[in-house]
């Protein structure tokens, strides 16, 4: 293991981070709010000196680097960030438990939007500011940023990193300079969420609201600044949230297609047709479900859409308390929730593609069953899908439901938790979503929990991020042998 | 599809099913139990008739028999033992309803061991005996017995049958004739029956009991003949039944192996091992956990011993109301349920085998993510397992998955249960093991569902008991293409 190497990315990802807390201080000067600024100061100068020590101290020896090395970055890159990101959430007073800091840090990096806060509304802006932005700079990844900006990166390094941090089984290959593809994604995410901002604005949204809101959509991500969420927005506002909520959870190489005016290779992909298949269905069926309680069409629809499309994005925003729903729409909402966005976006879950490809092989394991000696291969997109990535999904699906269920034993421990919220729990933190049912339903949060369980659900919101491996190797021993 | 030979083979197994229903009519008659000597005096007519067309009137005229067939037979013979083993129960008016009746008998058949009765010491002696002795006929497998004994099968007959009825992801190869290796089964299976219930006559236990209690265990089923299930036995007979309900979940082959004095390959067998290695752990981790509960060390540890091999063994069997334990204790036991006993054995759940296959497949998974170039082979029993075996449990835990995801969500559409119960009424009927936690805790049953609900579930227990293919595939339209 090149450890100089990992302590060299970690430290300049540090001094990234350290420089994306700027405007929080700068917001915190011009609120007057003394306590943030100072919390945000004293943060800047710790993160930095730690940072400077890491990546500029510490200097590489040798230049191997491997995948493993790549995951471990990738793992402990993310712990760094959240545990120094908590820092000024802790010492300005605004969420005096470090590990209630933490918990929140990791859930906006993450982009889950499950929160400890029971008055979010208390919050001074700087923080409330910090607290969305590290859903925007979670959302496209810390390192994808790295490599969009840095100016020395190996194509090793580059390809191990980006390969642990973008979700879905398979880095989809914009261009074939990796550095240039992270630059036209961040491109591509700047512009929408500029596009966002402006369109809130001119639905007479206020300006910290446009931009925080923003934030939590661009990244899948759902911290709200108000205790509703978003229901006392205009509907305008709430549309215009909900088509942008669908797009964040788009592959972005589908804009890249668009922009180059690929058209046809943007129609051949299946998996936005299923992503959009699915949403249409589910929009459909819950409007009938819940169309009683709302007594108009268009406004079952409206709220049926946005909560679809909260949920299928991973992003976790509400306009209504959807735990009240009739159980039929609550499972399709929970159904969703595994689904997840699809690979290459903002969005968490088991991605689209995945679940297509599970339902390929169950059909082929069926046909298999069937017909023993017939040898069938599972295509995608018209083309073939190797084996390699067959198996690779496979493992993963076995590994993510082993974790999922040894999360929920653990969490049932906990004295606070029943086994509906505990099971719902976990899914909201391990797809990334935010809110769950039950317990942790829309109007509630995470707060009555053991430090411990709090812990465990940070891990869980990590492992779905980074698609597990890059933290579970963390806690495998041979990872850390020479 | 061979259509006229799948009729013949369900028509030969109706006839075996009304041949031991006569024992329960015996028992009628001998109890004065008139209306239940009608009951089974008519349905072993209507069985012998429906019997003598499918298996006689009809004739097969060609002779192919392929794994489709095998598959499609083992299938519906199932289904047709459950809907005809269910006349006696309901026409008796022991279980008025027939979807009750229905429930119970493939709950008997498929050694689930979940009951819909609220009162089970009101039954007649005669309905008692044939309930507990479907537990008996359905662990070994109804197929397996018609081939222990029938004789005109071909080799592929048999063996397509006998792949589609044994538990495990290998058919274990005893012997190399398939028909010979049921036959030694059975023998196996008939002499520690009758081992267990003389040491249970020993006990002091009536003679009715003794059989009934054994028929359940060695089916590893769990009906019992007094409400309280196993709590009024003697700390004797319930040690033996401790002790032979973690014998028959064991791997037949262990026996024949004993039997020929193999002792090597005994001791070199993963899967045994492991099977005693978690049953151990088990009762352990519990012992101490319920030992404030108890305040002595042999009840804790007998108490613990009983419902760990109940609950692994998936017979279900109760001493105590282990619904009040701690929370740990009860999510061992939840855990167990999952993994089941060895395959080859009468139990259910995973198996012991594909769940150290799965850890093995996960071990490699990680590995691979960290050095992807490397190759690595999966290892059982000294010998490497071959791809396809690998493959073949990847899809089966995958399918199992979503099959068991599918049906908590249509569970928990009934107003009846909450999410914790419908979460453990599908593991406990998907695994076959009878009692649940929550609503169909060891007390409780499952008398109050839907009627849909109740279908449900014995399609989850049919799954279960068939390793999902054989009635999988009755769902699937190209199964039925000539």
């Amino acid at each position: 293991m090149n450890y100089r190497f990992i302590s060299n990315i970690i430290g300049r990802i540090l001094l990234i981070e350290a420089a994306f807390m700027l405007p929080a201080m700068i917001i915190a000067l011009y609120c007057h709010e003394r306590a943030s600024f100072y919390a945000f100061a004293v943060s800047i100068a710790v993160i930095i000196a730690v940072g400077i020590v890491l990546g500029f101290v510490v200097k590489p020896v040798r230049g191997d680097f491997y995948q493993r090395d790549g995951l471990v970055s990738v793992g402990l890159a993310w712990i760094a960030v959240s545990a120094f990101g908590a820092i000024p959430m802790c010492i300005s007073g605004a969420i005096p438990s470090y590990i209630d800091s933490f918990f929140e840090t990791v859930s906006g990096f993450t982009t889950t939007g499950s929160t400890i806060l029971q008055d979010i509304e208390v919050l001074p802006r700087s923080v409330l500011y910090w607290r969305s932005f590290t859903h925007w700079l979670g959302g496209m990844g810390v390192l994808v940023f790295l490599l969009a900006i840095g100016p020395r990166n190996t194509e090793g390094e580059s390809m191990h990193a980006l390969r642990a941090e973008s979700p879905g089984p398979d880095v989809g290959k914009l261009v074939p300079r990796i550095q240039q593809s992270a630059s036209i994604q961040y491109k591509i995410y700047i512009v929408m969420t500029l596009i966002q901002i402006v369109l809130l604005l001119l639905g007479g949204m206020p300006a910290f609201d446009a931009v925080t809101i923003t934030f939590g959509t661009a990244g899948t991500g759902g911290f709200a600044i108000l205790n509703d969420s978003m229901a006392s927005y205009s509907t305008y506002c709430q549309a215009v949230t909900t088509i942008f909520m669908i797009a964040f959870g788009v592959n972005f190489s589908i804009f890249y297609l668009l922009l180059i005016r690929d058209f046809k290779s943007v129609f051949r992909n299946e998996e936005l047709r299923a992503y959009l298949g699915i949403i249409t269905a589910a929009v459909v069926a819950i409007a009938i479900d819940i169309f009683p309680m709302y007594g108009s069409i268009f406004q079952a629809v409206h709220h049926s859409a946005f909560q679809v499309a909260s949920i299928i994005s991973t992003t976790g925003y509400a306009t209504v308390n959807f735990d009240v729903w009739p159980q039929f729409s609550r499972m399709i909402l929970f159904v969703l929730m595994f689904i997840g966005a699809m690979a290459g976006s903002t969005g968490g879950g088991l991605k689209v593609v995945r679940v297509s490809l599970i339902m390929k092989i169950i059909k082929r394991s069926i046909a298999t069953a069937l017909h023993p000696n017939s040898v069938k291969l599972i295509h995608m997109d018209d083309e073939q899908v190797d084996e390699d990535v067959v198996n690779g999904v496979r493992d993963y699906f076995m590994l993510y439901m082993i974790l999922f269920g040894a999360s929920i034993l653990i969490l049932a421990l906990d004295p606070f938790v029943d086994f509906e919220s505990a099971l719902s729990g976990v899914a909201t933190c391990f797809n990334n979503v935010g809110p769950g049912l039950g317990l942790f339903g829309p109007i509630c949060n995470f707060s009555e929990l053991t430090d411990f369980s709090k812990i465990i659900l940070s891990i869980d919101m990590l492992l779905g991020r980074l698609e597990l491996y890059p933290i579970l190797i963390l806690f495998v021993p041979s990872a850390w042998k020479k």
